[in-house]
């Protein structure tokens, strides 16, 4: 994994991929899917997102503060929904599925080796987690797998419906 | 315009496209776009959103508690650029870039009649305004043009870098 400057963050989240969320508790890492979250400030990267109560990963999250957002590309597509489909209550999804926790560098929630980017967080503000299961994260420290050249992201449309990323184009846009 | 039941939302939201963002102030409609959004809760359907305060569009946000989410099919993504790219402080983005304001039903901002979905929104939170121009929003309703077959959304990466939906891909999934 290659360091990526945080300026560049939220490059990967503002497209609305489905990412996995790793947590850690009581020595034992957990991952989850996610598609609710969004950018909420440039730099340093602050991202937003939806944990439901109602997932195992909550509880460590909001106790823990701590969590790593790893985006997936679509050969990982039939993973990403077994993690979908399964808690990490009844197993240890890394094991069941194959996928590769990796040390993170300022957290203790794992990465996701297989995954072409690893965004380390904390949680920088939990007060409306009460009421909309929405944390506030920070990105301390990003990673990219530079072996994975061009890696076309997924989107959740409901019900393990996925839109996969097609073609680029360009435009003349003052937008960062 | 065909109404969308509330329930089907989040089908729209949840993949991340580009959207258009339309308030009303002083029987003056303005649009901008917007990538930094999210859902928050199914039904009723609950977005939160960033708005910069920098933007011309924040304070009639802020003040009339009012919007509508517009979603732009690929064909309209010059138009997108163009609207990102000016201000209403300065033009009339409607008028200058030929988009066409629809009556909504329950708000005063007005439907973009060239996008595929629109979600009539107010305000339902405004808690964490201040300190990250996030907006939580309820959808009171939902409409898409039953003449737009299949439309292909566009995924912001920045600077004008736009990736297109491509191919669709199902998997079986509990996850709604």
């Amino acid at each position: 994994m290659k360091e990526l400057p945080l300026s560049h963050v939220y490059e990967l989240i503002e497209p609305g991929p489905v990412v996995l969320l790793t947590t850690a508790r009581n020595g034992r890492p957990n991952v989850m899917t996610m598609s609710w979250h969004m950018m909420v400030e440039f730099e340093p990267p602050l991202i937003a997102c939806v944990v439901s109560d109602a997932d195992f990963s909550f509880a460590a999250l909001r106790a823990t503060r701590e969590c790593v957002i790893a985006v997936p590309a679509v050969e990982l597509a039939a993973k990403v929904v077994k993690v979908g489909n399964s808690s990490g209550r009844d197993i240890d999804k890394f094991e069941a599925f194959g996928l590769t926790p990796l040390p993170a560098e300022r957290v203790t929630p794992p990465l996701v080796g297989e995954c072409f980017a690893n965004l380390e967080c904390r949680v920088a503000d939990s007060r409306f987690v009460n009421r909309y299961d929405l944390f506030i994260l920070e990105v301390l420290k990003a990673w990219v797998d530079p072996a994975q050249k061009k890696p076309r992201t997924i989107h959740h449309h409901g019900f393990g419906r996925f839109v996969v990323d097609g073609e680029t184009i360009r435009l003349k846009s003052k937008m960062r």
